[in-house]
């Protein structure tokens, strides 16, 4: 099968606000991690859906850190954008921004890479994916960091020896 | 107490994103039209919140018509931008955006006008609200036909006697 | 296509009552003005769709406004009766009153008219309705203005020029 | 603590109605049986705080036999009736009745009886509830069965030997 | 119809825990009733789908009784087990436990029977369901009393005449 | 403050279960990434609280991989344990196992790591947590691993240096 046309990151970017609501949250009034993690993935499904132009699936949640409390009744903001297509997947950058409903105490508070595979839409299969075209020097950054990205995915996964990842090694020699 | 300082339209524009999930639509695997509502008024309680720096209150909703069904499973995009600030409460428009989830068939679905009323923090009773700035063309007209909405929200509200609604009755001479 | 026979308002007169919960209000612990029109809409289609006996879409909502504040915790009950037919179309009329779950502090809160249109089981497109038959005072002054505020709605959505809108402009004429 | 002033029956009396969601529903798109106790509950306990006009919590639920199948997209209507006042619980017997949007179809599906425990606002113990005045024939008659259903309840929360069940043992003995 | 192989009541068992959220609570910050019974219904339909390996509907709950008041924030845990097959149709007894998130105050609060029937995946009707092996003491205490639990069951329904119920005659006779 | 007692595994172990409903499915009617991961973080919470005796706030999840779709009916249950203890967090691990309603076509579908911090009940900062005691050889191998997890959330978070972490320089060196 012939591989689509590129994209540029802005075909796809992809912003949603939600209003943090009381049975979001868990007993000490803060947003729970795992509603923050559900928004995430619909974000970036929606993301990666425009990119690739037929239905995606998650496929991997990269490791998340949660560092800032956010509290019932604030706004939180979400922006994805696709880093780097794959052959049949693609892998959606997302940043979490949160404030007051008045706009008072902004500030970043989550960000986490997720992976999609495209699926064709007849079998179900697994679907070539348009390349990804980086254009400013924060989307070339993230599109040469995705490989090693990608490499402890697979590592991570039992899918490729720790000996076989060579940006891995890299990084870890003195 | 004195006015806060004024705002431009830019500074509180607020932008959603919804995926239209099963519980979302009728037997006809359409978006029911209160849903479409319940997120207008989210977003649009968002932007006014941004505006006035203080809790707001819904106060009113024009005339909203529903002309293209949304499908399960599409992607709602809503857009809410304050158009004038009255004494103590605030105008927002907001336009809802349709399409896939892989982007395509995107169109223009809905509009609607919403009022707030900001509340002081301490007492609960409407406080002045900032200024509007309008800058752009089309920001320019909407803070002008405001007037003329508020008109029409008077009357039917009973508020305001047909005989003196200035603008209303330049727009329905002959 | 033959007009079905006409029906009486008590023959889809619908109430509902809900119970407002923690998720529905706002951080000052009222009910958001969103989820209001959501069981607004759910009460009136189900009255439209009892006296079309077809199904039936939103076509628009009549500016509402938001008057008493209702409390988390508190029963809200709405009552929906249709005003009047038109060919494809009727106008739905709905009161929402509202009290503690004790029955105390019981108030009418708002009212608002909804327009549906019927459809057609198998082609899903615009089908005549039965036509309302008026019998009490109350009825008959709902389906008299009805005609007023459908004049206004066409103007609103730009389908009817002001000078042509003739019960309007009866209405702003010193 | 005296005794609150008696009420009637149409004092209390409580109609809901809901539309059958898809996520109400179970596989085989039947609404499941979980969600119509919890509907009859809420119902049952408006009823209920309308006739103690003080908070209420749900002592029982008597056995409940489900018949017809609701379908996903249909329109049950609830209607609580208070049957009987103890000296701090009452008993609350509801109806469900179901039938299509469009109204047609329609049945009678379920009937229960719940009981509630009225409580004092300041320290949350059982508190007296005025009594029920029954003033039609099936009013009376439910006012007297009630006595016989109490007395089930007793023995079978092992709180009444079924030699001490009077009622019961008439009922039983040839 | 053949009757499929008998099974065993560890087969069939199903534990399900729940976090109580604030929209399952009534304004007394307890959970209501009505979800509780939801939860049972679900735990329970699973426990008798596994049994009978079929799709099952929710025939009748037996009488239940509410003790314990959870709180909100607890964490709630249902065990089901089948108690006795009977035809086409089985006993299920739920027990629920509450504790704290943190594990303390550990308490039992409710236990019920639900009574389910098998349905043919093809036209639908009641299907043979397997036979319950009952092995320990308190499995085959639980499989005699269900004989005279279905004839209550039977009576309340009015499917069985009072005199014709032997167990329970035994049971009301001095 | 002095550390709380040692705690086993088996004394936080947790199981939980849910019925995949409509709206937790997206258009293929697939079991939403998100709503796994949602799940997961509440069955791990509970566990962490259970072990910790206090409140508990996700600090990280680590790599999720998602191989098995799982399909709207189906019921998915989670088993979480703590695999290690360290000053004022702890590590829990997730599997999740799918089967149909009926109990066919059982299978693991995801597995996981989520970290969590204890919270002091009165000033909310991270308070010691129990010490873990494997017995089993799984439950040792997990906390002896735990060590070599922490480095790489160390790492990927940019709070350690690659060239500190111990364990991660022998995996990747030939």
């Amino acid at each position: 099968m012939s591989r689509p046309d590129a994209k540029r990151v802005a075909d796809s970017f992809t912003t949603m606000s939600e209003l943090v609501m009381p049975n979001d949250t868990n007993p000490q009034d803060n947003l729970m991690g795992g509603n923050m993690l559900r928004w995430m993935d619909i974000c970036c499904a929606i993301c990666a859906g425009k990119h690739c132009a037929r239905p995606v699936v998650t496929a991997s949640v990269d490791n998340v850190a949660f560092q800032s409390a956010i509290r019932n009744g604030e706004v939180i903001t979400l922006e994805a954008s696709v880093t780097r297509a794959f052959t049949t997947s693609i892998e959606v950058y997302v940043e979490v921004f949160a404030a007051t409903m008045q706009g008072t105490h902004p500030r970043r508070t989550h960000h986490a890479y997720f992976t999609f595979v495209a699926l064709d839409k007849d079998n179900g299969s697994p679907t070539p994916v348009p390349e990804l075209l980086p254009l400013t020097e924060i989307e070339e950054q993230r599109h040469a960091a995705a490989l090693r990205r990608r490499e402890l995915r697979l590592v991570l996964a039992g899918r490729m020896k720790p000996a076989d990842a060579r940006h891995l090694q890299e990084l870890f020699s003195a």
